[in-house]
């Protein structure tokens, strides 16, 4: 296991094995604390700026809540693009350079790909990225590892279904990238033509000589009896036209019953919220850990914060 | 006095007049740690989220003063419903399992009746209800109840007028139900024919025996010289039609005038913010009450939480 | 050095210089605990309400920043006149009536000229003027001053060049006015025709006996050798004609090259955001100041903070 030691946390491809081991250990090794079980504060005198251009509630609330349950304090802008006119037109070069005199971590989501690295290049602070446009969102990734490895005991030696617009869901782009790094991964690829997995992170999984499959249809691939199974939200604000969108909305939708085809309990994921994608029949089916990922989330967004501000000592 | 045991206040109609009794004392204890005369932090350590799927300025940064003074920490969603695009669709049941993940208690306000105990079956967490569309607002009501009882000295034997749209007002409702909890005491209902208090109201009177008339004239309310007159804004966001408030509004407007036709001090009581119901004239008036009562509201959101989280053995 | 004490600041013209002079020296002492090298809490069990009925997330996280890292806590409306619609139509001083019973200090933002010293007229807790309407800006010009004195060691004994929208603009009024308070300052005004510093400024700097000169050449007040340049942005929303905005829009735009002309290194400052009128070239120029200008802006607000509430002895 390794410490990252850059000042950020921009994207899962930044990351090694050793630095997700290391990440989620620490985020295991911070739950008593979390949890209010401990009186420890490793990040006090620390303050989080969220700074979002975006609105993502879930997102913003669960890094705040790491951050104050660990001692630090909180400043926050939930919708940058929205409520905040006098600062339309700011280059994002300038309004890192101004932030970053208000905080030690900014937490930013932004509409572009790329936007979380250019920040880091600007600030002298660290940025954890909350989301980049489509690209990358490494904080959902770690914590559906750290769900995965809770549930299952390990991340080596998996097959894992994703199911959904694998084309434009940076989730499902992070998560793969990801498992990408460990040992003897399958991975099933489960979506209509015209919205397959990218070829950039093809090349990555060929690269790593990652098995993977792709098809169409869902219920053979739950057939297969996979570890897990992870079903995406098709988000509507990523497709350039309506048609497109239609092609696609309502194609999937995981039931109970057809999870009851198959005798594994397969471990049910989701980056939430969901929308018809995902039957309120699966929440009381024992492999649905939907639910599970938000409360891991803070975890693991605590432990990326006290890693970055190299508090892992007062923990 | 009793603790209320329950994991979370929803309604008024939940609690015993001696749960309320309780509450009211512990706001009393709460007070020198509020105004910063005393170091205890009692809830420290504790997170409460306010998410308020309506935006209420006045009621959120209550919860949350009194929260910081306690020595906890918040995370805040002012505006679900307008400022968080993603969320659109999520069910009530699936944000509330989501936030139940990054607090321990959560102070809910929502557009629907009921939505509070809905969201206390789905949580493990403490909920507080925060205002639940038309139906109930029992902060407001307990601390109505406390600048009463800090003006009077005594919940019981008083005669208490309300006055505006008994119909659609659940500060109104809440109080009601409050006070026929109470022992003799009398109510006098001012409003216009159609802008009743609801029949369910009115049984519950009824069966606990409490004294009450209807009336349409302010004055002659004044006149029979109650202990406590509550004046209520018109909420034209409660209205189906235009043309229903345009019925009742600015039909009663309280002058310092109306009060001076009686000797006796009358406690003025208003939820605010006010509009064209309650004279600027009557603020200099020995009995107004209605700015304590925000002073007051902070003491008894502070006692709720400290009840909830069972913090009391550190006041 | 002379401590305010008056319980609010409300504007620069109520500060002598003994009493700028106190808050910058008292800016300075922060500085270690803001940065996390103390463990110092002056402000512990206080609390800011950041009240801002127009938003401005730069002034808001600055303060917020600065009492949480002096160890108080923050409640927060962002944007009161359009995400609070229950609160439309409330006056502004039942609004202070209430929010002074949720916290010990209020920075406030208004659309208003005059809106702090009202709501200071209002509330028996201390007000700090975050900008209201055209009028004054004094937290702005504090940290300016902040900045030059670091810059050049002093705030008498300089010549100062403020160039824009000098009619329109708080920041520069402040700013005029807080220079005219020290010893041999020289200003130079550069602004279109029509765009001039109002008259009754003028009245104040000739009753100083302030030497000002007026020009329509920046590049000239730049050959001038000043100690500082101050560059303003055109702010749309001051001008009641798109066809005056017009007028200004673009004509000044400060370059490296003219910079480059002179052989003296100029304070470059900025109120920022910026738009049009500083060319990224400057950023890297040795006198520029401006994002300086926005980490003294912490070190300022939370010096106003400590000093109103008097809590200079736990420095």
């Amino acid at each position: 296991m390794e410490k990252v030691f850059s000042k950020s946390v921009t994207g899962i491809k930044n990351l090694s094995r050793e630095n997700i081991d290391y990440i989620l250990d620490l985020a295991a090794k911070l739950e008593p604390i979390i949890n209010g079980e401990s009186d420890a504060q490793p990040l006090k005198g620390k303050k989080l700026a969220t700074f979002f251009y975006e609105p993502s509630t879930r997102t913003r609330m669960s890094f705040e809540s790491a951050m104050i349950a660990l001692g630090g304090g909180v400043i926050s802008m939930s919708d940058a693009q929205r409520t905040s006119s006098v600062w339309k037109g700011e280059t994002l070069k300038d309004t890192i350079k101004t932030i970053e005199n208000y905080c030690d971590v900014i937490a930013l989501r932004h509409f572009e790909a790329g936007a979380a690295e250019k920040a880091d290049s600007y600030s002298g602070k660290s940025i954890i990225n909350a989301g980049d446009g489509p690209n990358e969102h490494p904080t959902q990734t770690l914590l559906d590892l750290l769900t995965i490895k809770r549930r299952l005991g390990r991340l080596d030696n998996i097959h894992v279904v994703l199911c959904g617009d694998l084309k434009h869901t940076r989730s499902t782009n992070s998560i793969t990238l990801a498992l990408s790094k460990f040992k003897n991964v399958k991975l099933t690829m489960v979506r209509p033509q015209g919205f397959e997995t990218s070829d950039w992170i093809k090349d990555i999984l060929n690269k790593n000589n990652v098995e993977y499959a792709e098809t169409e249809d869902l219920q053979a691939a739950i057939n297969g009896e996979p570890d897990v199974l992870y079903m995406c939200r098709i988000q509507k604000e990523r497709f350039d036209s309506e048609e497109d969108f239609n092609k696609i909305d309502g194609l999937y939708c995981l039931t109970r019953a057809m999870l009851e085809k198959v005798d594994k309990n397969i471990v049910i994921l989701h980056h939430l919220p969901r929308v018809n994608e995902l039957d309120e029949s699966v929440d009381d089916y024992p492999g649905a850990a939907y639910f599970e990922q938000t409360y891991n989330g803070v975890l693991v967004r605590g432990a990326l914060m006290t890693m970055l501000l190299n508090r892992e000592h007062l923990v």
